[in-house]
C-alpha cells in the first residue's frame, strides 16, 4: 500500500472525529501510543509492537491530516532515496 | 511510494549502522525524534513537523528492520480499510 494511499483511509476512516477532537488532543493521543509502544518493546512483544507500531502511524496520519500534510511527500523529500546527510547507501555518517 | 519500499530503503540506508547500535539505543533514538516531533508541533512549524513526522517513520522502521517486523502488513492487519474497532468507514466507535 502507498504511503499517501494509507493517508487517505485514515482520513476517510477518522477525519470527521479528528477534526471534533481537535489538533491538540489527537497529537497526545499519538503520544499515548508511543508510551504503547514502548511499553510493548520493554516487555519484548514483537506481536505487540508492530500493532503499537502500526497505532504510531496511523495516529501520526490523523495529526497530518488536521494539518493538512502529505506524509509521503515528506519522507521523499527528507529521505530521497540515500542518507539525508552523507547522501550515500548505505550511509556512512561518522554519527547517527 | 509503498510502505514496505520504504521500510527496504531505510534498511539499506541504515541496516547496519543500527545493527552495530543495537534496538535499545535505536529505540532510544526513535523517541528522541518522538521528542523533536513534539516541540516543532507546539511551536506550530508545520514545515518542521512535516520533517520531524519522516524522522519518526524512519526511526520506527529502524526499529521494525531490527525486529524482523513488516510495517506494510502490521499496519495492513490493524487497519484493514476500515476502523478496527466498529468495522465503519467513517469510524462510528462512541470513543477515540
Amino acid at each position: 500500500m502507498e504511503i499517501g494511499e494509507f493517508q487517505k483511509l485514515i482520513r476517510e476512516i477518522y477525519l470527521a472525529r479528528d477534526a471534533r477532537r481537535g489538533a491538540d488532543r489527537t497529537f497526545l493521543w499519538l503520544l499515548e501510543e508511543v508510551g504503547e509502544l514502548t511499553r510493548a518493546y520493554r516487555r519484548s512483544d514483537h506481536q505487540e509492537v508492530g500493532q503499537e507500531m502500526a497505532d504510531v502511524i496511523a495516529w501520526l496520519a490523523s495529526v497530518a491530516n488536521l494539518l493538512n500534510i502529505d506524509l509521503e511527500s515528506a519522507l521523499l523529500k527528507k529521505y530521497p532515496r540515500k542518507c539525508p546527510l552523507c547522501s550515500s547507501v548505505p550511509c556512512t555518517c561518522p554519527f547517527r
